[in-house]
C-alpha cells in the first residue's frame, strides 16, 4: 500500500525555461531507460518475489523512491515548458531562434497535454510496459536492475552535459547520485545471492549436466573464412562463473539444410506448394 | 557483411509434433527475452561500437550466431505445427483433447503464417525493436547482454522442463549451453573493462564530484512510518564499486509541494484554471 | 513523494487457485481499463495540474490508492497461478480439463514471469502509456476519469460474475465499491467546476462566437437517402450545456471534390503523376 | 453499409502552406484524441450495440460524419505540405527560417508518404486501435464519447490558436462547432439513459448490495502522516448518483504483508528461492 | 464525405454460434491483412492521390466498400459470441469441451467489449495504423493493394475451410469473391500505369543512369563458400522490366571493416572508449 | 546458419557529417519500408517455405544481403552524427542554423544511443515486427516483396534527392540499384509461379466455384447518388487473371439492418439494454 505527502523528494528549480530541454527530459520519464520503467520494474518484481521476503521489501522500498523521481521530472518538464510559444507563424517569421525552438519541441506536450509532461520519450513515443523485466528469478532481476540503472545514469549524465541551468544541473546531480547507489545496491543483492560463482549461470537451479556441456564455455567463431574470432578474456582461462575453461574454435553447421516438405491442402498455400 | 550456407547450426528434430509447444517456442523467437532480441541487440551494439575494435568483432560474431538460433527455432515451430487441425468444429465435437490443443494454439500461426513461425511471442504479440539496448557505452551494453542471456537461459530451461520430446530437449540443451557461454562471455568483457571497481558506476567517464555525493551510497528508506528499510549487504560495508561506504537512513522530502500556478490563456485549459 | 508500508490495502484470499482466472485478472492490471491506467492517469494529471491546488492533491491522493490496487491484483494473479502445470504433455494426455486450463492460461505468465503477474492484459498485450489521458484541462480530465472508472467497474463486475471463489469475490466487491466512489468523486469535481452548464462545452475558455455556430447544436444526418437521422433527446429541446437549441437536419457536402494536382518532381512519385 | 460522393463535407482552404502546421494537424488525424479515434470508436460501438436500436443508428450516423472529418484534415495536411523543401543542405545553409521549418516537419510525411497525410500523430507515432473504447455498456460508451469530444475540442482550439491562416481558422471553427454538438449529443443520450442518478454507478445492472458498501461513498486518505485528504464536494453531502452520503477518512492497510512463499521447482527460479 | 444506410452490404447469418470462430474472425477485422487495414489504406491513398483524379475516385469508392466489410465481420463476431459462457468454474468442471471453448476465446471480447467485436486480431493484439501503406507513388500503392488483397484472400479461404456453418461459409464466399475482384482491379490499375515494363522499377521517375547500374540486374550470391546462389528465372534472361539482362555472381565485400574511432567526451561513453 | 567477415558490403563515405540527414537515414533502417523489414521478411519467409526448396535458398540468400544493408546504413548514421552538438543552450543562442539542426535531430540517437544508429524510423518510432509478411503462400510472399522493394526504392530516391554529399549519393545509388534488381527478382519468381494468369487470384489453390462468382469480377459502385463509379481498365474487358470479364454496377445493400437484440444478464451492460 502506498502513501504520499504531496511534496517533492528533492527541489526542482528552473532558472530559465527551455522547451527543448523539456523535450530531452521526457526521455528520462518515458524512455526505455527512464523512471517509469524502473519504478514499475521494481514494483512488479516485488509483487512476484518468492523466497526470502527481504528482497520484496528492498524492491518495494526503491519502487516508492522512483515514483518520486517521476514526479520531480514531470514537474521539471512543465516548468521548462513555461514560455513555449503557442502559435507558429509569428515566431518563425520574426525569430529564427524561436522558430528553431518551436520546431524542436515535442508538439504533443502542447497539443495533448497543455504544456505538461507526458509518459512518452523525447520523440513522443509512449512508454510501453513490455519493458518491465520481472522474470521470477531474483538473480536475473538484479542483473536487469543493474542494467536499468546503468543506462539510466548514462542518460542522466548526458542530460547534465546538455544543460546550463543551475537548477536543472542540481536536480540531475541528485538523480545521478541515486543511480550510483542503485547500481551498487543491486550488485550488493547479487553478492548476497552468491556473486559470479554462486549465482551464475542464471538460473542456477537448472542441472548443468543437462546442458550440452561441450558448448558451455566455447567461444565459437562465425567468420566467413573459417578463421578464429577476435580473442579476449572470453577465449581463454577459467570461466567467470568458475565452472569451466574458456576455449575458442570456428563453428561448422551441425545440422542439414532444413526441408519442411509440401504444404498441407486447405492451408491457403499455392497449388505449386502442395 | 553476412553470408549463409542454408544449413542449420544444430540439428532440429521433433518426434511428435505438438502445436501447443510450438506456441511456447514462439516466446524464444519473438519474446522480449528471445533470439531476435539478442541477435539484433548485438548487431546494433556492434554497428555503433566506438573505441577498441575487438568489441565490434566480438559483438558481430555473436550476432551471426544468434541469427542461426532464430532459424533453428523457426524450423522447430513449423515442425511442431505439422498436424495442427485446420478446422474448428469437428475437433472440438469429437475430441476434447484435440479441442484443448486447438484452443491453445496461437491462431495467427495458422491464419497469417500457414503453420509457420512468426516474429511474435507466445501470445502472438509482435516483437518491437525498442527492446534493442545499444547505449553507446560499452560497459552498459555488456551489462544489458548479461541480463539478456540470463532471461534467455531462464526461458530455455522452462521450455526444456515443459516438453518430453527428445529432439526438442536436445535442441534446447544446446541453446542452454550457449546461454551459459554468453553469460560468461559478456562478464569476461566486463572484466576486461575493469570489473566492478573499474567499470562502475557506469558511465565511469562522468566525474563523481559532480554528483550529489551524500546520496551516492545511501540506502534511503521510504517506509510510511519513518522506520529503516530492510537491511542487507546494501546497507553497510564498502560499496561494491569500492568508492564509498553504504549507509542506511529514512528519507524526508527535501522539496516543497510543487505549484505550477495558473494555466496560460489560449492553452486550452478551463477558465477556472487561468 | 511516495511511501509504502509493504502491506496490502485490502485482504487477498484465494481458496482454490485458478490459472484461467489469473489470466482474466490480468485485464484488471494491464488492460486499457485496468489499474495501471488509472494510477498513472491520476498521477500525470496531478503532476500537470494548474489552477486551484486542491485538484492536484485530490488526484495524487487517489493515485496512491490505485497503486495499492495494482499490488492487490498482482498478488491475486500470483496466488491463482499456484498449481498451474509446468509441463504440457502429460496434462493434455491424461486430463482434458487440465489441458483446457493449460491451453487457456497466458503462457507468458509462466515463461516470462515464473508464475507471477505482468503489466499486460488478459491476452498478454503489454499496457502502453498512450492511454494516460492528461489534457491540461481539468474538466476534460475529470470526464476522462469518470469514463475510466466506468469501464473499470464494468470489468470488475464481469470478473465478479466469472468466479466462484469467495476470496476473489470479496476482493472484487471492495474494488467495485471503490469504483462507485471514484465515479462519484470525479463527477463531484466536475460539479465544483460548474457542472453541465458551467464546464461545457469543454474547454469553456474558448469564445463560442469564434466557432461556426450554425453547426454547434445541429444533429446532422448522413443517411445515404437524405432522410433525417434517428431522433432523440439530441435532436430537439435545449442543449445540455444550456447554450443552444438542438435542431436536426440532413447534411449536404459544402466543399468540392478535392484535387491536390500533380506531384512535385523529385518527390518519388511516378512520372504519370508529375 | 457506407457510401461516398467524393466531395468534402466542408471547404478546406489554405492561403499559405505551412509544413509545421501540417505536422500539428496530424495530431487531429492520428492522435489519441483525433478523428480516426472517434470515427472508429462510434463505428465499433454501433456494431456491438445491444438494446434499443436507435443508439446504433445514432452512433453509425455520427461515425459517417467523422470519416468526413478525417478526409478534410488529410486534405489540409497535404495542402500545407505543398512548398516543403525536398532537400536538406541548401535550405539550412541559406535560410535559418527554412531550416527551422525543415527541422520541424515530420520527415515521414515526406519520406514515407510523399507530402501527404498519414494516420499518425504530430510526432509520427501511428494510431493504435486499442484506443477504441466500446465496452458493451451503452452508458459507459456515452461517457467515453463525451471525453473523446472534450479532448478533441481542446485540441481543435489549440490548433485554432496556433495558426493565422484564414482558411485553416475557418475549417477549424467548423470542427470546433461539431465538437460542441457532439459533447452535447452524447450527454443527451446519457440523459435518455437516466442521467446521473439513473445511469450511475455504471454499470447500473450490478446489484449494489454485492459491493462492499462501507467503501462506496468514502473519500479515503492516503497521506503519509495519516491526515485527512483535501476536502471538496467529494467529501461531504449526498453522492452525485443520489445513492449515498460522502464521508472522508484516512485509510489504514486492511491486509497483511503478502508472502508468496518459495518458488516451485522447475520454474526457472534461483536455488535460493526454492 | 461518407454516408450510411445502416444496412448490411451482404447478409450475415450464423446457424450455430461458435465463440472460437469469433476469435478467428477477429483476424479478418483487426489483423494486418484484415479489413480495417484495406479500408484505411485505400482511404489514405485516396486522400493523398496526386495526378489523374480517377485514381482518387477508384480508391475512395473501394474504401467505402471495405468499411461495409468491417461492419459485416463485426456483426458476425457478435453473433458467434452469443452463447459464450460468462463464468469459468462450472464450465470447466462439467464440460471439457465447453472448457476448451472458454479457454480458446479471446477473453477481451468478453471482458472489455461485452461479447462484441473489437479492432484487434485473433490474439487480441490491437491493429496499429503503421500498416497503412500510402506512399505518394500511385504504382507502389497499387502493388501494395495487390499484396493486401492476396493476404486477405488467403485469410478468408483459411476461415472458410475452418468453419462448417452455412451462414458463415456464405458470407465468406462473398468476401473471397470481392478479394478476387480487388486483386484484379489493382492489377488493372497497374496495367493502366504501364504494366511491368512501364511502371517498373518503381518509382519510374528516377533516372536510372544515376543508379549504380552494374548492380541493377545482378543476382548476387551471399553463400559462405563463395558458390553461386540458387538459379532461376531471376538469374538469366531479360529482366522483367525489360531494361536489362539478369546475371548471377558471388559477392565480395567492397568496403573495409568500419571503424567509428573513439567516442566523444561528454557523450556518456566509458573512459576506455574515449 | 550465418557468417560474417566484419567488412562492409559497399563503401560508406561521408564528406560532411549532417545530423539531420542521419535522422532521415533512420527511416531506411527502421521505417516500415526499411532494411530491417526486408531482411527479416525474407528470413521468415525462408524459414517457413514449403514446396520447391529453391525458393528457400533464394529468400535466405537475399536476407543475408539485406543484413549487410542495415550495417551500411547504421554506419552511415553514426558517421553523419559526428559533429552533432551535445549541449542545447549555446548552439541555439549563437547559431540559428546550428539550433535548427539540433532541433531537427532525433534526440534519442544522442540520449539513448550515444550518437549511433537505432532500429527506429526517422521520428524515433521503433520498428515493430508485425510488418514481417510471411503468409505461407509463396505467391503472396513474392507480391509482398515486390511491394517492399518498391516502397524501399522510393524512399532511397527521396534520400538521394535530399542530400548533396557525394559519399552518401554513391552509397544510395548502390542501394537503389539493388532495389531495382530485387523488384525484378521477385517478379521473376512470380513468373516462375505462373504469372498473372497462373498465380492469381492468390491463393490459386482455392476452388473458384466456391466463391460467390457473380461478384468476382464486378466493379461495384458505392456512390451516394447511385451513379456508376469511375471507369477504367478495371471496369471492362477481360480480367487480368484471364478468368472472367470485368463489369461495372452500382451496389445496393443485400442485407437488412443488423439487430443484436438485448444484452445478456451478468454481461456488464446497463439495465436498459437487458
Amino acid at each position: 500500500m502506498f502513501y504520499t505527502d504531496n511534496k517533492l523528494q528533492y527541489p526542482v528549480r528552473v532558472e530559465k525555461p527551455d522547451p527543448l530541454f523539456a523535450r530531452a527530459l521526457q526521455q528520462a520519464i518515458g524512455g526505455v531507460e527512464g523512471e517509469i520503467r524502473v519504478a514499475m520494474q521494481y514494483f512488479f518484481q516485488a509483487c512476484g518475489a518468492r523466497g526470502n521476503p527481504k528482497f520484496r521489501d528492498l524492491l518495494m522500498n526503491t519502487a516508492a523512491e522512483e515514483l518520486g523521481h517521476i514526479e520531480m521530472l514531470a514537474t521539471a518538464v512543465a516548468m521548462n515548458l513555461e514560455g513555449a510559444p503557442l502559435s507558429l507563424k509569428e515566431e518563425v517569421a520574426n525569430d529564427p531562434v524561436g522558430g528553431a525552438v518551436l520546431g524542436g519541441i515535442n508538439l504533443k506536450n502542447l497539443l495533448s497535454a497543455g504544456l505538461s509532461a507526458m509518459p512518452v520519450d523525447s520523440d513522443g513515443v509512449p512508454f510501453d510496459m513490455s519493458h518491465i523485466y520481472a522474470s521470477g528469478n531474483i538473480a536475473a532481476d538484479m542483473s536487469a536492475n543493474v542494467t536499468a540503472e546503468s543506462t539510466g545514469r548514462i542518460l542522466a549524465t548526458r542530460l547534465y552535459n546538455m544543460t546550463n541551468d543551475p537548477g536543472m544541473k542540481d536536480m540531475l546531480s541528485y538523480l545521478i547520485a541515486r543511480d550510483t547507489m542503485h547500481q551498487n545496491q543491486w550488485m550488493a543483492a547479487l553478492e548476497e545471492l552468491g556473486g559470479a560463482t554462486g549465482a551464475f549461470p542464471i538460473p542456477n537451479s537448472f542441472p548443468q549436466e543437462q546442458e550440452k556441456q561441450e558448448f558451455s564455455y566455447a567461444y565459437l567463431g562465425f567468420q566467413q573464412d573459417g578463421s578464429a574470432p577476435a580473442p579476449g578474456r572470453w577465449s581463454e582461462g577459467q570461466s567467470i562463473d568458475g565452472k569451466g575453461q574458456f576455449v575458442s574454435q570456428p563453428m561448422q553447421p551441425l545440422g542439414p539444410e532444413p526441408n519442411l516438405g509440401p504444404a498441407k491442402p486447405n492451408s491457403g498455400a499455392q497449388k505449386e506448394q502442395l
